[in-house]
């Protein structure tokens, strides 16, 4: 399949992937909806009038709206049928859209002229913990290689539900954070800047139709409440984290700020690059349970740009195909004891490790916990960040001629208000 | 001060106080908000053209509104102006609301007539652990009395992400979950209905108009972004929290549904029941102190009607009193590491238990572990929760010949779906 507009092989856009997003423009400070192609965003406000299929010819004003909140409440034959229109409006041979130059005109907005938004009201925000090779590291650090995974890990997709108001889009930059921290076991806790920032490489997706409270959704049913996935950044403060977590778990080391990449891929998008899921031992419970490949080979980086510097030095190649736990069986996981899923509401892989050091996807166990440094280019290195740091993740699927991309999604750290 | 409308010594309703709710009404089903006198709800929707101060005369759309967050969002002045002009429509010698029939025809609703909804929309909730007769208690219990309290509890309000979406009003039902225990901790968990079924007496307050991202709210300054509180019963499975909680704190074992009263008392309504706040050793660090009580006198208790029956059987007796943190310091420590709060978002105090074993605010503490049987009158005695069981939370401020009330906060247990 090929589009009437231009598309680099390098790009993240083809008509394969047609991501959603939320942008607003120079001349127009609308958040409207959009779908990524090449260099261009098309502007589904413009064209809302073309969803003529059973489902949508009937909803066109989700396509109106400012997030994507309504197109994900809509469900799986919805999100099919926009796919199958949007793909047929912009394929070559197509001239509905390709030859009215007055539509295209106001249809096609330049990326780079482009303000990204939040694609969605975002009612709740969950992380999980389900890469094996990195919740292994970190316990392996803690509490030695003996009993570096809990008890539990293995029994169901440990996660926390996290902070939603401060979930950012890509590019907002995030403040390091002022805190209490106890740098000496046997000494009383101190106040003040955050020493030990980090990012943590993970994949979050948003969920579509969702669940009635009491009313949970089983694995294997779990695919029709998906909507798609982008790229994330879960800034952690871990020298805060560790005073804090126990026994409640992590607050203000995560409420900090939550970076999402601005693209959304569609679940549509992504099904040509399943790949086996994880070999499972124990076999989880029947709520758990799915037989069909839910697992993806989505590449990914992490780079750091030190301030002033225009070289992003990669510190870390990982795959979203690391997981453990898959996302049907978070979602079950999730809802089993009765906690509704409403359009929106986003979950998280949890920082995504694969068993090569290289692959690390925090600095934390890149460092590990600050015994070595990283190298970021241009000698410098980092055991963790700094102030003045871009981090930039990315990370694509590869089609045979065309790569499914996220684009990318980044966020630098200001330093912290001095303490007053 | 005293009403034209008539309101019993005894009820939690006085000119006084004046709570806020979201209500329809038969004939109505428009969600609009009211507060409560006697046995009344003023319909705040019908009198909007009555705020005529200088801060709410270009503002009267705010009563207009389906939920609280606009009022919320407008702060402590608007808040002020609000109270004085209710209570002076209200108030026995103004005829202007008291003398016009048909305005009162309109605007007056009786309470038991009215269906009660969440009074805001709530962007995120958060819970504490800020009761240290709870907290030594649960740590005398899993970890003995020498290490009940950890090394971070008495420097920083402990507290954890909780879940919006299933924060839910007085009335409505809870099912019990079905999920993952590990009754025998050598052998492999089972999975299946929660057995230890639990009610977590709290108190919860609404968020005003809130902060930036990065910019934190001082304890001393945190008055000015507190709207008011509700009654709360945090519904708890004691075996899946076990399980789950660590090491990222508890997940489904809490977010199958939380109730909140549907009444939110101002602090203006409630600054007079002020009482010394508890004396902490060691002393807070700077964001967290603040001069002034922040502690208040709130009679609370608990009481559980078995299915069938007439009777509810009081089982705790305690006091908001009982914190150790204020709800200042709370939101300080909330936003020092930079998370924004909006209007309408949720905190809670954690469990409220007192010194004494009848103050005691939760069945786990209550039963001791399910050692010992909690009498609920009838000759019915209970450890935890049985099916059926409504949990029926109440509390007040007692006045110099009046009460300002929360009304209460209810909530029945539904059997467990069957597991498949
Ligand atoms: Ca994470
Ligand atoms: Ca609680
Ligand atoms: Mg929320
Ligand atoms: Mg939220
Ligand atoms: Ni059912």
């Amino acid at each position: 399949m090929k589009s009437f507009i231009d598309v680099s092989p390098d790009s993240h856009f083809p008509i394969q992937n047609l991501p959603y997003g939320v942008f607003s423009t120079p001349d127009n400070a609308t958040h409207r909806i959009g779908v990524a192609i090449g260099d261009l965003i098309l502007d589904l406000s413009v064209i809302s009038h073309l969803f003529c299929g059973p489902v949508l010819s009937s909803q066109q004003n989700v396509f109106k709206q400012a997030t994507l909140n309504a197109i994900m409440s809509l469900g799986c034959a919805a999100w099919k049928e926009a796919r199958a229109t949007l793909q047929g409006l912009l394929t070559a041979d197509n001239p509905c859209l390709r030859d009215d130059q007055g539509l295209r005109a106001k249809a096609f907005v330049q990326q780079n002229t482009a303000t990204m938004h939040l694609p969605a009201d975002i009612g709740d925000y969950t992380d999980f913990y389900s890469s094996i090779d990195h919740a292994t590291n970190v316990g392996t650090m803690f509490r030695g290689k003996e009993n570096a995974l809990m008890p539990n890990w293995k029994y169901l997709p440990v996660g926390y539900h996290g902070r939603a108001s401060s979930v950012v889009v890509s590019g907002t930059p995030v403040r390091r954070p002022n805190g209490q921290t106890r740098p000496k076991d046997e000494e009383p806790p101190t106040y003040g800047p955050c020493r030990l920032m980090d990012f943590e490489l993970e994949m979050a997706y948003f969920v579509g139709p969702g669940n009635t409270m009491g009313e949970p959704i089983l694995a294997k049913n779990a695919h029709e409440h998906i909507f798609g996935c982008a790229l994330m950044n879960d800034w952690s403060a871990r020298d805060i984290q560790k005073w804090e977590y126990i026994p409640l778990g992590p607050f203000g080391a995560k409420n900090l700020g939550t970076s999402i990449g601005a693209w959304v891929v569609t679940m549509e998008a992504l099904m040509p690059f399943t790949v086996d899921n994880y070999a499972q031992d124990p076999v989880p419970f029947s709520y758990l349970q799915h037989n069909d490949k839910y697992t993806f080979d989505v590449k990914l980086e992490v780079g750091i740009r030190a301030d002033g510097s225009d070289h992003v030095g990669t510190v870390c190649r990982s795959n979203f195909r690391y997981m453990y736990w898959t996302m049907k069986q978070q979602l079950a996981h999730h809802t089993v004891t009765g906690c509704n899923m409403r359009p929106g509401d986003l979950l998280a892989s949890g920082t995504i490790s694969g068993p090569e050091e290289e692959s690390f996807g925090s600095m934390l166990e890149l460092s590990w916990r600050g015994s070595k440094t990283v190298d970021i280019g241009n000698g410098a290195t980092r055991k963790f960040l700094q102030d003045g740091d871009e981090v930039v993740v990315t990370g694509y699927c590869q089609g045979e001629g065309y790569k499914v991309g996220f684009g990318n999604c980044t966020g630098k750290i200001l330093p912290a208000h001095s303490v007053q």
